[in-house]
């Protein structure tokens, strides 16, 4: 029924997909645990197929999940009320590098990948680097991702200067602007960045690229305890010294990885280590920056500091870096976390996994992004039986989210709400300013057809 | 009636004034052109009283029109259907700072100039710098003030962290958080940015500081076209030179305020200017940057560029710039305009500017933040008489608008649309995007309570 009516109003069969022959993997997310159903999987070429489709769900009452390349960590992407998964990763065309503007814009369905690749050959280059590269530049905006150059450069909103998008009844509206500086009128644009597909389609964005860095180093410092290297990451912010990414992680982590990979980390001293990275115009400047590093950690009692020259040691150290969940996971299932706490406020937090890990004899690795407070933790099962598994994870991770709140955090940092952490995050956010977030949905999308019953609707 | 009503809501009749005692300042905004009347003005002193004066004005119906310093240049404080004026001035506390998470706490009647000492004596910074010192951070935020160093920094927006709002109906809401990262539900927080009192009274806000830049220093390139000036600033923006501001400004605007201030202006080969500060950590470093300027504006055929040392040309170059404004009012009426195009396009922009001029007959002063496209223009009235000024400055800024507009730009920049401005961004804006603007703030204020009649409202 629902299928033929899209073939009807496509006029195609190749890129309609009927449930009985959509493949599993369109009915769950990234981490493959929740699955959920749909009658009919759509590939849409342009904008005008995405607001025909969504014209005709919105007038029919069935149900839309938005999807790009389905890598996301919280379920956002699961068909949890039937109805259509529409896929927006065939609308996948780079449009235009304007140079003098510095702006790119492409279909929603750009991998992250082609899109950095793209600009770079042409000297620019995109700031936001979130660790999954085949995620599509609609996944990212709808999740406002991060990534580990966040500390000197900002997140995915900050790098969207407009967005072309369909609603659920399939208005297109633009939103933003082509300059840089904009003050006419509400900023509807930024409600849609990090929306989670929620109040609307993206199809196309228009993105900032800067002028690419000449130059790159890293450096890895390294402590006898957490609370030193989270000290000085303090200090070296106060130093002014615009490092790109500040990642903290812990000795037992990079070991595990460093099996999984069989690749070795460059320094075995001490028991915690700062990760960071300097780019900049000249070799002086980012050197400048990395010796005072290297200063301020000193009074913070780092136990070693080394510059990484050599290219084997820099692949291997970003290769562990990038592995480190991938290595916990072929271990044993695992639930990832990304509570995002206020900066001086990183190590009481983790002190508090510590706490958690023995209450329930549950492992707890953490690691992430030191510079701006995105601690990334994985809850690990390591084995435990499944009902014991579920009871006890989800009552750690209430009390988990629970202080994270304490200490004035939030829920996710970069990976966004979905339907995995939703019950965290509404209990933890105020009723009120989750019912003025209902309120907005109904402005956009007044028959809830779009990712119902996700992020803050009920 | 309504003046007894709140002095038995505030049990105080100081911070109380009935209409007939009201300055007539009150009724109108920076520019004194357009005035209002009003029935009563308040001057709450915390969050509680702002919220008892809504939830009185909300259940009786009356209109509230929120005002900072009164600063603002597009009529945004302009009491138009009589009501209630609710002074935030009395809210001029800077409650905390955060030194550990570069977060200032600040009641939103603290006056920019205050903020900015207060950081700064504490080896801080607080980026955002529009002209007017004596604004309330309220009033910057409402507008999304920008100011000459967003090249480099950004704009108010991006140095908001959270935000204490009162709705029309009292309700108390806070927004954003004290995390640097946040992807969970729906971004309320830039809703409220730039929102000109329409849908809330911003009551405290969370603001992001840096660390103090040490050194800083200032250039002028010379060059004899404005298209030569604005080439260059493509070159240099590419270069990742990381200039603060990127001012241009023309000879003839710089003469008049040389005279209107008695003050030399110093350089004086070429006919456009282009006035850079860079800032950094260490003289090599923007020193470096000065000359890589100096090279590449060479390219483009400056005539001249002025390394400024001396305090006093330093002083007076700033000075100059900073009154560009007042020196063509003390001459003549003049209508600022801040229209924004995208950055490739304000010599043509400037070029219609000069085809208006010779149509009308009305000299168009321009001069502006080249760095982010965004033009301040002041449109003269020479001693034109009323009735025929009216007519051709409104037919000019219609044209002047629409084409804005055709160049990709919008209304304003950074002072925002308020009255003044409305009929050229209704007139630009899609009506769709409109629609749902004003869904918002029913979303918001049902009753349309807050700065009605303003920026998008019927
Ligand atoms: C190994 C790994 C490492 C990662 N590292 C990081 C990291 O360092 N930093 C970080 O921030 N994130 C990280 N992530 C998360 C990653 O950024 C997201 O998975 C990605 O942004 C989602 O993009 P996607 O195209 O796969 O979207 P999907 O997973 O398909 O969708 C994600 C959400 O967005 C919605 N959506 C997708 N496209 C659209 C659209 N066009 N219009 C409207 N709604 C849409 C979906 O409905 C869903 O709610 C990582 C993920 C993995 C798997
Ligand atoms: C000489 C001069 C130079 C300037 N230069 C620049 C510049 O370089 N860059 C730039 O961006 N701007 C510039 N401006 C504009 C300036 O930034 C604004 O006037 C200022 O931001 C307004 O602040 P205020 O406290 O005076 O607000 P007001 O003028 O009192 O109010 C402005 C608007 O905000 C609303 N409002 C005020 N406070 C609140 C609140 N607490 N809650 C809700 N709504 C509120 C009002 O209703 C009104 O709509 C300049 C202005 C002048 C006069």
């Amino acid at each position: 029924m629902i299928y033929n009516d899209l073939v009807n109003i496509l006029k195609d069969t190749d890129r309609i997909i009927s449930t009985e022959n959509i493949n599993r993997d369109y009915f769950t997310d990234g981490l493959k645990r929740i699955y959920g159903e749909a009658d009919v999987l759509v590939f849409p070429v342009n904008t005008e197929e995405v607001s025909c489709v969504l014209k005709y769900a919105y007038k029919s009452n069935i149900k839309v999940t938005p999807r790009g390349s389905g890598t996301g960590l919280v379920g956002g992407t699961v068909p949890t009320e039937r109805g259509i998964i529409l896929d927006l990763s065939k609308m996948n065309k780079i449009i235009n590098l304007d140079k003098s503007t510095f702006t790119v814009e492409v279909e929603s369905g750009v991998v992250l990948n082609q899109l950095q690749q793209y600009v770079e050959n042409e000297g620019l280059f995109y700031p936001p680097d979130p660790g999954e590269k085949t995620a599509t530049i609609g996944g990212n905006i709808s999740t406002n991702a991060g990534g580990m150059r966040a500390v000197k450069y900002g997140v995915t909103r900050d790098y969207v200067r407009k967005l072309e998008v369909v609603l659920a009844n399939g208005t297109i509206l633009n939103l933003g602007g082509d300059t840089i500086k904009n003050s006419s009128g509400l900023d509807l644009k930024d409600l849609f960045i990090g929306s989670e597909g929620t109040l609307g389609v993206i199809t196309k964005a228009f993105l900032k690229v800067i002028p690419k860095p000449k130059k790159s180093i890293s450096a890895i410092i390294a402590f006898d305890a957490l609370e030193l290297g989270i000290e000085s990451v303090n200090r070296i912010i106060n130093e002014n010294i615009n490092a790109t990414a500040i990642e903290f992680m812990e000795k037992k982590v990079i070991e595990n990885t460093e099996r999984y990979l069989n690749l070795k980390f460059p320094c075995s001293s001490g028991n915690s280590y700062l990760l960071l990275t300097f780019d900049g115009e000249t070799d002086s400047e980012i050197e400048l920056n990395s010796n005072k590093a290297k200063e301020v950690s000193a009074k913070s009692g780092a136990v070693d500091f080394i510059l990484l020259k050599d290219k084997e040691e820099i692949n291997n150290t970003w290769q562990i870096r990038g592995a480190l969940v991938k290595a916990v996971e072929v271990i044993s299932e695992e639930e990832p976390v990304d509570i995002v706490v206020p900066i001086d406020k990183i190590v009481e937090f983790i002190d508090f996994t510590k706490i958690l890990e023995e209450k329930y004899k549950i492992q707890v690795v953490s690691f992430g992004h030191a510079g701006d407070g995105n601690i990334h933790l994985c809850v690990v099962r390591n084995g435990i039986e499944e009902s014991l598994w579920r009871e006890k994870s989800h009552k750690l991770l209430k009390e988990l989210y629970c202080k994270c709140y304490e200490l004035n955090g939030v829920t996710s940092g970069e990976h966004g709400i979905g339907i995995s952490k939703k019950e965290y995050f509404l209990r933890n956010t105020s009723n009120k300013n989750i019912e003025y977030m209902r309120e907005i949905k109904k402005v956009f999308d007044d028959k809830f057809i779009l990712n119902n019953n996700k992020v803050y609707i009920q």
